[in-house]
């Protein structure tokens, strides 16, 4: 589907050199256990220029010898791969209660693991909480930093590093990248915090599509698009701003002004809130003989009550299911993206959530582009953010995604 | 927001001249009257180099000398540009009642045009008629033809050039490529019409922004979207299939087998069709009075009451401008480009239909995304199609877009 591009500045030498050093890490990057030789004959290179490639990488320590591999006759050829702790990639998730931050090796494990709670905090005093949860990692740091990457709420101006607008943070206009240079000295990048969620499907999920998109069910729902394997960020860096696109004709009064938002109807919030409802109001429900002795129903209720085969319960989360199909199916219509991953704590709910979202998005979009849409749950669900954030680094910084 | 690719194959120097040849090219299509040495300037390639592509370009009669520029106190420098000429595009829209084809100059300018009743003609007819246009429009041609590029409404995959559904010609899995290159001999490009559309508005339109969205009202509702200067199509060529997302539920059954699709509530042929129902009912209404003595209200009719302030054609041309508005702000939540314009014969209703789609879009989508987005008539109004046909064979022939 990619044509090639038109041309907008002169091609060098130089960025043919960089651009093979890239094909050559990347290529150890994802075969692991190489020859010099298995290298040359994947990338077209010659055996020459790979040779002086990657002894430029053993140089800086980011590709290593891992053993010998079966001789072919002569000597058995010494095999390369990443040398996954060389490098540390400094992590953070600003999207909950608690900041969180990890250290993340270049395969994407997770070391060191800070979680430091917001309390309130905004604005000036969420930047220190920031400073703080990255200087309690560096603390622990046990090899050089490549870089930090931070998924945050909000509109993430990823090429300027900016924060555009971060309600919850009350940050407007934050150039939150250049502080944290200044402050640290190693590349940063920043970026919505779907959109770093979706990329880290795309970077670990371990599908070999190029495109999906990943809709983070939570308090609200937000997506992330990757197209041809980059983050789709969109102009404005609003691209997959789903939760708040109207779905309820004069609906529920939504943060954002408008009403009948995506989010008021189908976040996990919108379920919640429907359920404490039905339990205050009928004292005999399931739901309202699960919750807790003060009274207030949780997400574990909902899905126990659903467990065991309340009506109520499962006719809720049935009902957000069809809601965010109308969403998927918009998502379909527009992209044809053939993957559509759903993250976030509402997979707990299992085939019930997610059933109702295949059945509402095939009765509303083209029969033959819904039939070739896969709808499912992330494989990797833990820490998507995080993850993204690392796979950023590893695709700017290294270029092995 | 384009950040590097990354690397697929090795870059060789065989890719850095394709590509400076390519810049030079372009460089002198947008431009314009440039000396080599603008053309250095603009580029940042040196002098020898430019005036060795150059010579190749004048060699192939590809670019001209046109003139000379103000001396800067020696000699004065011999002016290049596209010898506009030189080429010819043979251009094809499928999307009619009549096929319509045309030979374009190299600027995008029409020559000798053809158009061909299909009366009803599918499958290996409708292919016949094809060629009878191209072989009609070959018998005109006046310089070498540089490609020929055809748009056809249905599921065309561009990659393969195949035209996967195309259900009102009856096409299925056609390897409408290959027929036409084995019978003319030169590139042959295929796309979906829509898709044609909008990439005329993007090359023509004479606005500089890399990403938009083009809506084609007519009888059905297509779009296309351009992103980064790209048609992008994609996973199974469906993108922008936006009259078949539903948003009536439980509507009207429509031909592809869903119900209450876009398409049959605000698409021209929906208006039309709750028109002629107005009509029928009450002989005394504006739009009985107006329509042809054979009692069939034409769209030309609708105008007519809409100018004359009748309030059930403006009530009927309003509420599609609000459904489409629906459409957009999912366009507009989805991918958050900054222009979407609207082509097709609805733009002669004016400000009436476009006001609509404009607040209806504005309360349905994040307020700062909405404020971020012009919604407009397009730029270029007429053979859109056509016009993107000729676009496509000078991105992928020439690179000049």
């Amino acid at each position: 589907m990619r044509h090639s591009q038109s041309p907008t500045q002169k091609a060098t030498r130089q960025h043919t050199k960089q651009h093979n050093a890239r094909l050559v890490l990347k290529t150890i990057y994802t075969a692991g256990d190489v020859s010099r030789a298995d290298v040359a004959r994947m990338t077209g290179l010659t055996r020459a220029t790979v040779s002086n490639i990657v002894a430029g990488l053993l140089d800086k320590g980011l590709v290593a010898e891992s053993g010998y591999g079966p001789s072919l006759g002569g000597k058995p050829p010494i095999l390369l791969n990443m040398a996954e702790d060389a490098r540390q990639l400094v992590c953070l998730d600003l999207g909950n209660e608690h900041f969180n931050g990890a250290l993340v090796n270049l395969r994407g494990h997770f070391g060191e693991q800070v979680n430091l709670p917001v309390n309130g905090r905004t604005a000036a005093e969420a930047l220190n909480l920031v400073y703080e949860l990255v200087d309690q990692l560096l603390a622990n740091v046990t090899a050089p930093v490549l870089g930090l990457a931070l998924g945050s709420p909000g509109l993430i101006d990823a090429t300027a590093g900016l924060v555009k607008q971060s309600v919850n943070l009350d940050w407007h206009d934050l150039p939150l990248r250049q502080l944290l240079q200044d402050r640290y000295n190693f590349p940063v990048y920043i970026a919505n915090d779907s959109h770093l969620a979706a990329l880290a499907e795309y970077s670990y999920g371990g599908d070999d599509s190029r495109n999906l998109v990943l809709i983070k069910m939570g308090q609200g729902i937000g997506s992330g698009i990757v197209l041809n394997g980059r983050i789709f960020y969109g102009e404005g860096f609003g691209a997959g701003e789903i939760g708040h696109v109207s779905v309820v004709e004069n609906g529920e009064l939504c943060t954002c002004g408008n009403h009948g938002c995506l989010e008021t109807v189908a976040s996990v919030r919108a379920m919640l809130r429907q359920a404490q409802a039905i339990a205050d109001e009928n004292p005999d429900s399931v739901l309202a003989q699960l919750r807790s002795s003060g009274g207030t129903v949780s997400w574990a209720n909902v899905q126990q009550a659903c467990e065991q085969g309340d009506a109520t319960a499962q006719e809720i989360v049935t009902q957000a299911g069809k809601t965010l199909g109308m969403a998927v199916a918009n998502l379909v219509g527009i992209l044809n993206v053939n993957r559509i991953v759903i993250a976030g704590n509402v997979t707990q709910t299992g085939d019930l959530f997610i059933e109702a979202v295949r059945t509402s998005m095939t009765h509303r979009v083209l029969p033959k582009l819904a039939a070739g849409t896969a709808v499912q749950y992330a494989n990797k669900e833990e820490n998507l953010v995080l993850l993204g954030a690392s796979a950023l680094i590893l695709s700017q910084g290294l270029g092995v995604f």
